[in-house]
């Protein structure tokens, strides 16, 4: 086994290993070789070594965030994406604390079912499957509820790829005197999120998005302030943010058995992430990424959900064509085969698919995408990739 | 970076890579090189390659139970093995319910803050460091509170490296008509526990352990009536068993992102596991690392706390030497440079330290761990390895 070194357009990056898709999908995603080489030993996890590793990571980590004061502290915690938001939501939202959940898709939904099962007060804004919240509806919601502590914001919501307008609802919450949590999951690391902005009390993403590392772990940063009131806050033992910091605190350890090669792998990923240029460099490339795939698809006649200046440079919701030639099942096939796994779209209304544009790949990968589509188009025997009128309508909403 | 191909003794294990040392802790722990080389790419996690992967995982783990009748299904879960006891608790002691913690150490321990931290019912039989819980105390507990709905047994408490009698306990509490829950975290895939046996309703363990896979997810094996019971029973999303199974069930897709690398090194592992000749195999190996260990040490002077019945194959605890000249981080620095990293003790009442037998070893590395030991000794000018006898006294508490 091996990377093929045949690189890719501008030699910049290396293709996958040879027969192993790119995966235009928002996380997993495809990583550089050299990220999963770093896996191939094993640590002792109780061990000095590795406790400098876990002191590197948060340390490199922290720096992504612009604190210059030192008042936020990163706890790296075990499991999946979701498991942070549960821990962050369980850690910070104290028992008699209310939260406003803003949603416009999966992840907005799945935050407001944690609190569900945390038995703790909520209060929901569903924009549906991608309006975003604005600022003065989350001014609004505020001000008719004085019971709401903390307003929970999705900065990407990969449901539809919308970048939700973070800025606005910051500035709203703390005009307001309210605490703001962030899920950047799929942001963190290639969109700013700058605490000299937005200055928020927790965060959360997790190592398999914007900084290229492979799935198994996810942190929160949070204000040092914050993680102490958390202490007796949370629900669960193993997602206890407040419990996890002061061990790490005390000790540089986990609590818990950490997987030490996903760890490995991501501090490779952190250094390749800096020699890139940080979180402008890793964001343009992104941005160019969706700008040459987005151009060619339209190219092709193939629609986005959303407007310009709501696509993120994350992931692209492309309407499926009204061409009833176009099977989505056999269009995944076809540009599986061609080496590009796309990934299935989730709006409630019309048919739609999607394409990332994070993982290590550039834009000559995302032309040879477009090609891809352009060549299972015409397997398929599709000539026009327009949406029915039903997703223009839908689409209509959102100017409106 | 490469494995070095200088086999080991009989030249069944290839050594870690060059520079890197062997883990003789209870896990993380050093697996097989080509373990590690299954991490070397990326996988889609909604694709259908990988949803025959965790199909082929659940399989794979479900043939060690012994269920032949097709009562026991396999959830596995992302996070640390504590992650996996939290879930097991939380999903299947139902809100009314109340559990009989059996403590001899840290794991037991962590059951009961557990419950704690989910409020619900819980007493506790603390046999304190390493005394067994035995049947017929299970049997007198049960049949005094009448309350108790469940049981958990730890069946290897690394914390002193016994190996508890969970056969006579799930004999009590089967005869009482309670149900048994299990945390074979350090056991499964090496020590039986056959479902013809020991007819628990739900046993968790993990990646990292006995299987000698890399850490970043456990599984929970459990009757599938109480995996349908369980519905609506957990305080949390991320860990409700019954959600991620049902959802598994229905997709073939994990939940939350799988930590997919990790996963792939694990169906590696499992299939050495099997070439190795499955439980019996793997647990001969390791009986065998244990007792050339504990010759050898022994030989050094160096006592074990366990007297040879309870001495488990995972891992094994030694009193510190009474000379005033073994220091143990010293003792743990030495060792690390010749190549060994070892494991300090947890007992409350007198000094240890413990060597684990578990991971890609065999007897012709506990040889070279031994003749390590003698060198690092020598260093320190310790002539004597004998314990103290206060540490002698309290072993002999375990006779009595």
């Amino acid at each position: 086994m091996g990377a093929e070194k045949n690189v890719t357009g501008a030699g910049i990056f290396e293709a996958p290993a040879l027969g192993e898709p790119y995966l235009l999908t928002p996380g997993p995603l495809t990583t550089a070789y050299s990220v999963k080489q770093a896996m191939l030993r094993d640590w002792g996890s109780w061990d000095g070594d590795f406790r400098a590793m876990t002191a590197d990571l948060r340390r490199r980590l922290l720096a992504l965030t612009g604190d210059t004061k030192g008042e936020y502290d990163c706890v790296p915690m075990q499991g999946s994406g979701s498991f942070c938001v549960e821990a962050m939501l369980g850690s910070f939202v104290p028992k008699d604390g209310k939260l406003l959940v803003l949603a416009n898709g999966a992840y907005g939904l799945r935050a407001a079912q944690t609190m569900q099962y945390l038995g703790r007060a909520y209060t929901l804004i569903d924009k549906g499957d991608y309006l975003p919240p604005r600022g003065d509806e989350v001014a609004a919601a505020l001000d008719a509820d004085p019971a709401i502590t903390h307003v929970i914001a999705i900065h990407c919501e990969t449901s539809s790829g919308i970048l939700n307008p973070v800025l606005e609802i910051a500035n709203a919450v703390y005009s307001r005197g309210r605490k703001l949590l962030v899920d950047s999951m799929s942001a963190f690391g290639a969109v700013a999120l700058d605490v000299n902005d937005i200055p928020y009390e927790a965060m959360v993403s997790s190592a398999n998005k914007c900084i290229e590392g492979v799935p198994g772990f996810g942190f929160v940063i949070a204000k040092k302030r914050e993680l102490e009131a958390a202490k007796g806050n949370c629900h669960s033992l193993s997602l206890d943010v407040y419990a996890q910091w002061a061990a790490m605190e005390k000790t540089g350890q986990w609590r818990f058995t950490p997987p030490t090669h996903v760890v490995a792998a991501f501090i490779e990923a952190l250094k390749m992430h800096e020699a890139e240029g940080g979180v402008p460099a890793r964001g343009a490339r992104y941005e160019k990424n969706r700008d040459v795939m987005v151009a060619g698809m339209r190219g092709l006649g193939f629609e986005t959900l959303l407007a310009e200046n709501w696509l993120s440079p994350i992931i692209v919701t492309f309407f499926c064509p009204a061409d009833e030639k176009f099977v989505f099942n056999r269009f995944y096939d076809l540009m599986k085969e061609k080496g590009f796994i796309i990934y299935p779209g989730k709006l409630t209304v019309v048919d739609s698919f999607r394409i990332g544009c994070i993982g290590r790949m550039d834009e000559h990968v995302m032309r040879r995408v477009v090609e891809a589509a352009r060549q299972s188009l015409a397997e398929m025997g599709v000539t026009d990739a327009a949406p029915p009128n039903a997703a223009l309508e839908e689409r209509a909403k959102l100017a409106a």
